[in-house]
């Protein structure tokens, strides 16, 4: 039992990201790499280039409204009083939106200003100017103009507008490859009958469901049992064929918390020991040049650890945020005590309570989902703040609607 | 051309959305229909009904920590002056977190509490209460208790929670079943060459894209020249076969826009015509028991279209926001002059300025791609209103961050 009582030295939060993400750039994390794919699975995508037009947009002289074409200078007389009375075809020709306005004509008189007299003779009484209501060439886009720019995420309509520029394919960044490698000997999989001591391995459930909605593309290992050289062995061989590699337990400092020593020897550790809780036992490493994360077996600690460190690492890869940051004003309902000397992340119900919310403290630590499942926001507190009164105001970082 | 210069009566949208939402509602369509799936691929879904556990979680009694379980009562008498000696296997189990606990043992003391004196002896310097450090059976979810409720989008945490509660499969709400058929005779496929009065059929990407986000399962229809008797055909064959059908053009008062009169034929008109810009040419209506949508011909028209009246009412069905709604707080940098009589909808670029933004109208009309791709948010002038001075404050809807 020698060494049990070792304690992980813990690093500051925001010196352990930047240590990491520092790492992580120096490994060329984010030196995207890039794919080509046709524009019309690319929803979502973000480009690695710029795409330019590859034919004006639009592509020939068009009405914008339904109408009449017409020359503008013909009509520059019309009034009420004295209205014009123009001929087609010589005069005017009947259009719709989108028609082609072709030479002599130059501008469109909106249907609900003209009179029609008889078959082919109509009368207006107002002028236009040259290009009313026509749609020149190349008026959305340029030849060669950029339609979507570098980093750019793909939406449903630059979709239509590539392929309106006659873009069919687009150069975008590439989803990271990622693993995620369960281990512990006591992890069994959630659908058999599990015995006292087996633990149902859902972790990965967790890991694998933020990776994806966060871009990357995940592979699940199956369980490994606590064994120091298949474990070594999978770690050399996933760091070659990965992106980006996760392993679940054994980061802690019991009797099979092997995982920061298996990265020591084939990689390197970068920092080991967060100051934040849940999921103070991370480990931030690299085998090879793949980044090496370490995460701690409780489910609530990996899903404070992949949104502390996965979560703005992938955002810098895409260049984008991922999802926008909402904070609601609200106030204690009841004091909260908070470990100190890390910065805490609770788990708080939200209550109407007039213009604000009131603000409740999930019961339970880092091992209960329930926690986060009925969790409406998220809060935060300082590393340097041990108990908060009730009443005091807070901002909550909003998890779901709290209706 | 007898008839052209009929104008379409605008409905306020306000009243547009409530008659045309009502209407759906008395259709059934809200009355979500559902589906079970395997848990492990319902991520993002929203639950029809409850979930309870089909075992407790945990379903052992389990150490929370590394450490010794002990029996509660023989630490009683420790102190730092006074230190209590356990010996294994009688008085102590070393254990790690996650460690069955079994009896006589209550409590669990943490590794850093313990002193080894030598194999299978320890010293302990304080007491432990009954049940520290131990995780009861079901502590996290009891037997039978609710993990995901009904409406509940089923998050990665969810899955790991239902998985460890033994459930392996959900109901959730069956996702709506779209189709959008283009109609025109100037369409045309946008990967061929196009002749002047050809128009790339690429709304089909915008309709698609947003109502696949927004959780359909969207089919898109080949074109559909300007044909009553097929088109008729087709839309009565659609509403029979889908939840909702969306018809492209044809909404106006052109020489060939039939839609809403084959709609009135086959089913019924709710709205024809919505006060707002871009984009009034909407028409609400049903065919048989089916949502029958025509969108306008101009993309923008179309993304706003989609945004007021498909976005709610899916909303509805999910029982849920489908994006989070941001607003900034800008000054306008430019006045900007508005339809009157309509809502108008702006396509604004933000630029930083001190705390706030400054906010330009991005230029162009309904047709222009170009500014929807461009803009950093949306801005909102209500119908009343025909013109803001520059500096005027303003709330724009977050559209993309606008770094």
């Amino acid at each position: 039992m020698t060494g049990r009582r070792r304690q992980i030295q813990l690093t500051p939060l925001v010196e352990a990201q930047r240590l990491f993400f520092d790492a992580v750039e120096q490994l060329g994390f984010f030196a995207a790499q890039e794919e080509a794919l046709p524009v019309r699975e690319a929803l979502g995508r973000v480009t690695s280039r710029p795409h330019r037009a590859a034919r004006p947009v639009p592509h020939y002289r068009s009405a914008a409204m339904d109408g009449i074409a017409v020359c503008a200078d013909r009509t520059r007389a019309a009034s009420p009083s004295s209205p014009t009375t123009l001929r087609a075809p010589q005069d005017f020709a009947w259009v719709n939106t989108g028609d082609p306005i072709s030479e002599p004509f130059d501008a469109v008189m909106m249907i609900e200003q003209v009179t029609e007299v008889e078959a082919d003779v109509v009368q207006i009484s107002q002028p236009v100017t040259p290009g009313k209501h026509v749609r020149s060439v190349g008026e959305d886009f340029h030849n060669e103009e950029i339609i979507a720019p570098a980093h750019y995420r793909i939406t449903p309509e630059a979709i239509a507008a590539l392929l309106n520029g006659a873009v069919y394919s687009v150069w975008v960044k590439r989803r990271p490859r990622a693993i995620y490698i369960p281990t512990g000997s006591e992890l069994a999989p959630p659908e058999q009958t599990l015995q006292p001591g087996q633990i149902a391995e859902t972790n990965s459930s967790i890991v694998a469901g933020y990776l994806t909605c966060w871009g990357c593309q995940v592979d699940v290992g199956s369980c490994l049992p606590n064994d120091q050289d298949r474990l070594k062995a999978i770690l050399e061989e996933a760091s070659a064929q990965f992106d980006l590699v996760l392993v679940g337990g054994g980061t802690s400092m019991g009797r099979d918390d092997l995982t920061p020593m298996l990265v020591a020897d084939v990689g390197r550790v970068i920092v080991h020991g967060v100051a934040y809780h849940p999921g103070h036992p991370l480990l931030l490493g690299c085998v090879h040049n793949t980044p090496v994360i370490g995460l701690p077996g409780y489910p609530v600690a990996v899903w404070i650890s992949l949104r502390l460190f996965l979560k703005p690492m992938l955002e810098r890869y895409w260049g984008l945020p991922l999802e926008p940051a909402v904070y609601v004003e609200g106030r204690l309902a009841e004091p909260i005590k908070s470990v100190g000397g890390a910065v805490e992340f609770v788990r708080v119900r939200l209550e109407p309570d007039g213009d604000g919310w009131r603000v409740f403290k999930l019961p339970g630590g880092a091992s209960r989902l329930s926690s986060l499942l009925r969790a409406h926001g998220l809060l935060e507190i300082p590393a340097d703040v041990e108990s908060l009164p009730a009443g005091t105001p807070v901002q909550v970082l909003l998890l779901r609607p709290p209706a």
